[in-house]
């Protein structure tokens, strides 16, 4: 709604405490420090980041992260391919199914605005319908086969069921064959790590093998994408995976937090960077706080919120507006109208419900400021 | 965001057939219904209607409500009450507690531009703050007291602190006592009907003893407000109650629906009206179909979606953008590019991730039209 700009929480330059609540703040220190940790962690290795843009919904922060070497972005939206190609992100895919006449449409027009466009197709008709919006625009889309590696969701089996929707788009005169998409989206949540090790293997082993069965053909993939936080590791180190699709690193959310590392312990390889702040606006006893974050400010499909150097206190029984934290061994319960952050259990819906980053410098110090206030630019973003 | 007028799903006058997807549609032939049926099951009772607001954000719907005899409509936010006053509703309750400085200054504001403007307390602090806050701009605000009436969220415990409370804002210059705020939110689902009652008449009898007390005491209670969907009929009937603050019922979501009636049997005094279109972008398998509606288009906190007129389909395993389809019985499995219609297991938290309601008449006809298209105006005001 155009009067979302007179719904800010914080405006540019004030004090951390003076912030209105619910409100979706970045540590920008954590932040930048998260941006630089994947940079560094594979400057060495022959893959580029393309970093997912449904966690952030932000060409800001894109930019951000092209500007520390990644290749562009992803996204799952046509509408969210159009918000950062028009805020100055030039190389995007869609790393989804497109189906649907307006959308491709759109896809097609955007094409003509950006320096690189591309999208995801598992049938024949989505080659088809792709091919048509192209014509019409009189552009070329490039299209990647969307592989079944293990997640159960989209895309087509590996090996001959890929060559056969290649071949399919190479001979459409509007498309280009671009390579796969091959994310096995329910491996990154696997918390033991040999698991989760067990899984990519099999995943990294199916996407080599159509690889090569798309290279006997003549065949290349410019582009094998895939890989998320919880694995990047595995897909960068493979040889075969060409672009990692990592978006949660940035943030870090509860959910992934949960993840253990190599030798066991926690995956600490990044910082909680997102929070919600929130209000306790009820004292209804001596064990319970309620604050002034529920459904709307916060996504529980991962599970709750916990809270940000907070002992003793858990997040429960949110409903749409309000929160229970629950005192089980504090030292400092909340008092009525104190302000507690929360991570959130899954930052990606979680920012969603918002229209505003309150950008924080020094949240851990005592001088907190307000250093700038960023659109969720791509917030409901859907079709 | 400014660019949400440019990303509407559908557009006033287009087929049922050509609304872009996932799209919030409303079948505006069962919604009226319902708005229909709640007037006249209260309409020779002593109480009247301040629809929950939280339930539709939208001032269009809360003066479709108020043409029908509906007093004002509450909510739980002052953002919300502004876009409410903003667009024409003249008395409008915040069914909450307001703590914090800048919410109580826009609420005071508000107060100058609206008929009737109200808030919870239940605690001295939200008094002094009320106060503060209307004697800056030299208005009175309405305060109601908030007992916990068996729900265990906020509010004070029924009889004395009600009392002590209630005295006070009296007390304070530029408030005024208004009444009780007596919601009970979690007997709302509970499934069957006579533990449902039961629980209700310890509500009401813990509110009527309290009203009884301050009567004693010189104070009376212009407001006894509450009550949901699940129960209306009961606070309606108790004597006690003069206000209703059930929202869902314009909807009716899937959680709902699983309410029994006094019979034993399904909850159906109220239709389902709202519905999440989807389109069908994947068919991975025999089994299975991907629709482009995920967490970012339907809140699962009440449970997953269920699927409209489709028997054989369940919607599971929803990711950001994805949910899939199981295909157990169906004789009509969705073909690739269809669209099918969600019923959303919790409306309010679903309306929240929505900019727009396309408004659909005869919605289960061949000629099913996008009537109008309105504005989730209140998507996302937070604070």
């Amino acid at each position: 709604m155009s009067s979302s700009e007179n719904r800010k929480p914080a405006l540019k330059g004030q004090a951390f405490a003076d912030i209105d609540t619910p409100a979706l703040v970045i540590d920008l220190d954590a932040f930048e420090r998260n941006l630089a940790r994947m940079a560094d962690a594979i400057k060495e290795l022959p893959v580029r980041l393309r970093a997912h843009a449904k966690t952030h919904k932000s060409p800001v922060i894109a930019l951000q992260q092209m500007a520390l070497g990644a290749v562009g972005a992803c996204c799952q939206k046509v509408s969210e391919a159009e918000i950062l190609v028009d805020g100055g992100v030039p190389n995007v895919l869609v790393s989804n199914q497109v189906i649907g006449k307006q959308k491709l449409a759109r896809l097609a027009a955007l094409a003509k605005r950006a320096e690189w466009v591309g999208l995801c197709v598992d049938s024949e008709m989505g080659i088809a319908q792709a091919e048509h919006a192209a014509d019409q625009e009189g552009v070329v889309l490039n299209a990647l086969v969307e592989i079944d590696v293990g997640a159960g969701r989209c895309g087509v089996p590996p090996g001959e069921p890929v060559l056969d929707l290649a071949q399919q788009i190479e001979d459409n005169p509007h498309l280009s064959f671009a390579g796969l998409q091959a994310y096995h989206g329910s491996a990154q949540h696997i918390r033991d790590h040999v698991e989760r090790r067990s899984a990519i293997d099999a995943t990294i082993a199916m996407t080599r093998d159509t690889v090569e069965l798309l290279k006997i053909h003549g065949l290349e993939c410019e582009i094998v994408g895939g890989a998320g936080t919880g694995t990047f590791e595995m897909e960068a180190a493979s040889g075969v995976y060409t672009e990692l699709q990592a978006g949660s690193y940035i943030f870090m959310d509860a959910d992934y937090a949960r993840n253990k590392n190599e030798a066991g312990g926690p995956f600490t390889t990044f910082e909680h960077a997102l929070f919600i702040l929130t209000t306790a606006m009820s004292r209804p006893g001596e064990n319970r706080a309620v604050v002034d974050a529920g459904h709307k400010a916060a996504s529980i499909d991962s599970g709750m919120p916990t809270l940000f150097e907070r002992p003793g206190l858990t997040y429960e029984k949110p409903s749409d507006e309000h929160g229970v934290l629950l005192i089980t061994g504090s030292n400092k319960p909340p008092e009525l109208g104190e302000k507690v952050l929360l991570i959130p259990g899954h930052c990606d819906p979680t920012v969603n419900l918002h229209d505003w980053y309150v950008c924080v410098r020094g949240l851990r110090t005592d001088d907190a400021i307000v250093e700038d206030v960023w659109p969720v630019a791509a917030r409901g973003a859907l079709f």
